[in-house]
């Protein structure tokens, strides 16, 4: 019985003398490409291995697939090489060579991903200077590189900044370096001896009101940190008009929101590398997604005539720009990739929720809608995708409501109202002392008040003799909770007519969203199979309330799905696989816009929003 | 008669009714393409004509080169449009259109150049936004260049700080634009209205002593201003060597040291745009040479290895790097060329003087020594050339002989000796008062020394009843000026057997280096067809003084040609023809290197050059 250990991840197996690595591998989970099914015709499941004395030489099919370099350097075929002896076996499974399915979790949805990152990098040893021919460092370098792909790639980047290393680098370990490659073509890093599992990414959302981050080993696609800041943006106004108003008025004021956001970006990037004891200099690439405001600010673009009609997008991309440029900290060479939008006011974020969700994968007709301070709504399926942006403002996450609060400790997140008795019940976030109300609170708050025939359609309250209102000069407002009841104020905990109205106009601009891409597609509420809602707020909504004052169309509640951040969470999939990259870089082109601004039915539809339903059948 | 201008040289033709546009184009000496000698099929022989009145309206050859769009822009093919009216026409011949044969101008050497700079522009209309399908700014100009490029070019990059002015410059002019494309691949500007005349480009030589640069417009070939410094780094070391040390000491060193020389090329390009009143921000490119150190601290390459044998270089290049990546005062996107080494000490200016004086296109063996602190040495014809580099020092700019001046004025650059009365003849620079005595004036006051009998061959001069010999502490010493005739002071100027050891020790280096490179190709001063002299000491050499000491092999003197700055004279070709520079390419890697520095008949050689030669058949 033989010990075979297989790196980068460490997992362990005993092996059977006469068994093939690829078995071995296979048995443990590791999943080794083998296109050909072993028959060493495809040269996909190339491993290296320590020590060659312990498994057969190479056959004629690894001969054939691999360099004579390759074969001293122990790279084998794992179909082919058989465990002979009774040595334990140090296997290192290169990105490469790996098929992997591994899943990455949002909330509510797990989605299946072959990790392909952009980036990945290769082992290679480069002879010393021959004094007789002295050929350049660089050269030196690209001809092994050259040889490690089979001779088949002759069109090489070097960034000047990795230019700069070579000759170091390949002096500090008798030219063994690890070469970093972005797309097979261009070059970081070129680092001394073997750092293949330093390799990793970030993938960053840019909300318009919050930046949340994630750092990704890109060897095996491990989550090792994540961390959130506000869009320091929001000194120049809550939502994405203020700032395109801001930025307008002088060039020097787009190079201000710039700076705002790239430096909390290196904030953060600072916070996930202390979080996961990682040095930036082995971060290479950073995957951006945002709303087109956020991601044209982001990258300096002229956000000019993105302000009025027809709303155009300086540019769609995506986008791969060296970290350089953006002054971001991170290796200069390292590429920072924006996901592309689908226009002016669908931006890349719309994208990444379609890549979370999968919509555009399947058969069955799904409604997206991305609830946020700019909220996108996208509607169909494999054969047709049709996306709108709602402006619906910043009300569901607290703010506008007298009250109102973000979503920490504290917070009213579920509010019940007895049909009977009308008592109020709440629930806090953290089961803390109430404090406040978040976006959750309300919708829930307001669709028990109209549930139990307290409010109006029109959003105004019904006078009961049990009601606890409270009248004055601000006008009528409901008491969620006594004063004196409350850690912080003596004052109660109220809801006003004024809270409920930004409520509803709120969820008015999402629903003339649904609304009008369902007629659009000529589609009913109930031919809705999937309704998936994301956003931060997303997660604590009950749906039931969301679908009592309109927010969601009227569908049976299992049909909702909430995802979180599934615009990180598609920012994600784009940096650990080029396959859903590419995927994104179709589906912005594909995806049909629906500009609610100049739709004949824009007003009317608006207009008959800003009521609660009646009733809905949940 | 009708008159025709063609822009932008704004050459005038009278034509007559019913002659085409590319004959009269061709009568005024307008070489517009024409590969298929006017018979409409090769479609090269675009012209933008207005008014359109004035011709035939296009042919159906016409109609199949050209989009409707190009037509409608006043685009015809030369040979298709016949002159009709009585109006003047005004013609525009885009570079792509141009065949033109011109001459660069090097002093002894005249290079025919077809201009094919890699920058060249292109005019433009891009339609507004339509409301209904906004489509991004970026993709409404790609869709245009694309059509332009009748649809076959699919693959654009766009470099950050261009597509940030893209909104705006589509808006200033009602979507008319010039872009500027480099290897019609990347946009280096895209603005509002017709700037096609406004392409700039810079060629560098950065020699270790000194700096040379010239402007050029892209458009017309034409030389607009040239400028020159002398190369900072020199606080830091004479020689590479120097300067090599200093920058491994310290990874900040090799900064200081790129940093030096950055200042300087920025304080040139001012001054070049001062002198043609021109802006920086159309200047599109900077084409660079210099020997293997200067080009790799230029870059700030890793120069540590480039100190000690095998002597190897970084990197070869030729590298093609944004001007922001190199902190210049040019636009960010602007593209610096660096020309290719042939090896460590064979740089891309050896490369540069190849280019210019075409010997790897000759069938004719020729000898190029380009003189300076560090001199080159190559040597063949188209079948085979060899090079090697020789430290010769600054002993031929004045540098380090005890009157010794740089060649200005005042300063002896001709030296006579007559024979039977043995009176010295000086002339200096402009007909001043003697100063001092340039690297010129040495070589001809030692060849006169030897040719009169003056001088021994080891360089110890012979006494003689009527020498003006003075000897004091510092050894013996020749006297050129008297005492009293040199308006700066009034002690003598003369020549010391000490300046004459260090000229003897330059001068041995070089012939060191020549005469093994004639016995590597098996060959005889004799065999020389050519002699090129380049370096901008060369000019004002005495050719039969140069050989007379032995710098320069014995050959016929008519066979000797003086080539000025054939360095820059290379990098101007370089710049202003993609044909030269992929020339240039070619020939860093099929140029053999000969490594004197490991030759094992170096020391003997070198040893048998510490002579003047006893005489000499010119």
């Amino acid at each position: 019985m033989v010990k075979v250990v297989f790196e980068p991840d460490g997992r362990r197996a005993n092996a059977q003398n006469r068994e093939t690595l690829l078995k071995v591998a296979q048995r443990v989970g590791i999943a080794v490409r083998s296109e050909c099914g072993g028959k060493g015709t495809c040269g996909k499941c190339r491993l290296q291995i320590s020590p060659e004395s312990a498994v057969t030489p190479p056959s004629q099919a690894e001969i054939k697939h691999l360099t004579a370099q390759e074969i001293q350097m122990g790279y084998r075929l794992a179909c082919q090489t058989v465990i002979t002896g009774e040595t334990d076996i140090q296997v290192m499974v290169p990105p490469e060579s790996r098929g992997t399915q591994r899943r990455l979790q949002v909330e509510g949805i797990t989605i299946p991903i072959t990790l392909r990152p952009a980036v990945h990098s290769v082992f290679i040893a480069v002879p010393p200077v021959d004094p007789a021919r002295p050929i350049p460092d660089d050269e030196r370098l690209i001809e092994q590189l050259h040889q490690y792909y089979g001779g088949k790639r002759g069109y090489w980047i070097i960034p000047l900044h990795v230019r700069r290393k070579i000759p170091g680098s390949l002096r500090a370990a008798f030219g063994h370096v690890t070469v970093t490659l972005w797309n097979k073509r261009i070059l970081l890093d070129v680092a001394a001896g073997d750092s293949r599992n330093n390799q990793f990414g970030v993938a960053l959302d840019i909300g318009t009101s919050k930046l949340v981050a994630s750092l990704h080993s890109l060897v095996t696609g491990k989550l090792l940190a994540v961390a959130g800041l506000e869009n320091p943006q929001i000194r120049y106004g809550e939502d994405i008009m203020s700032r395109l108003s801001f930025a307008a008025t002088d060039p020097a004021n787009r190079l201000v929101l710039q700076n705002l956001v790239v430096d909390s970006i290196n904030l953060l990037l600072a916070r996930l590398a202390k979080e996961a004891t990682i040095a930036l200099d082995n971060v290479y690439e950073l995957v951006v997604v945002g709303n087109t405001v956020m991601t044209s600010l982001f990258l300096g673009l002229d956000t000019k005539h993105l302000g009025y009609g027809p709303f155009t997008a300086p540019a769609r991309g995506p986008f791969d720009v060296s970290s350089q440029a953006l002054t971001l900290s991170l290796p200069p060479q390292a590429n920072v990739h924006v996901l592309p939008c689908v226009a002016g006011y669908v931006g890349a974020d719309a994208v990444a929720d379609i890549l979370a969700t999968r919509i555009h994968r399947s058969r069955k007709i799904s409604l997206l809608i991305d609830i946020g301070t700019n909220s996108e709504v996208v509607l169909g399926n494999r054969d047709r995708l049709t996306a709108c942006s709602c402006a619906a403002g910043p009300a569901f996450e607290g703010a506008q409501i007298e009250h109102g609060m973000k979503a920490v400790s504290g917070a009213i997140e579920q509010v019940t109202i007895h049909p009977n008795t009308l008592e109020v019940e709440v629930n806090t976030i953290d089961a803390k002392p109430a404090i406040g109300i978040c976006g959750s609170g309300v919708v829930d708050a307001v669709a028990q008040l109209a549930e139990v025939g307290l409010l109006a359609p029109q959003g105004r309250f019904i006078e009961h003799p049990t009601t606890k209102l409270l009248h004055d000069q601000r006008g009528k407002r409901f008491v969620l909770v006594e004063g004196g009841n409350t850690e912080v104020s003596q004052s109660p905990i109220t809801l006003s007519e004024y809270d409920i109205s930004q409520l509803i106009l709120a969820k008015a601009a999402i629903q003339t969203g649904y609304k009008l891409v369902l007629d659009q597609h000529q589609l009913k509420p109930s031919d809705l199979d999937k309704v998936f809602i994301a956003g931060a707020f997303g997660n604590y909504l009950n749906p039931a309330s969301a679908i009592r004052i309109g927010l969601i169309p009227p569908v049976p509640i299992k049909r909702v799905t909430f995802v979180g951040n599934a615009a990180l969470a598609g920012a994600r999939l784009a940096l650990l696989s080029r396959t859903h990259r590419l995927q994104a870089t179709r589906l912005a082109k594909s995806v049909q816009f629906l500009d609610l601004a100049r739709h004949p039915d824009f007003n009317q539809t608006y207009t008959s929003s800003l009521f609660l339903p009646k009733e809905v059948l949940g």
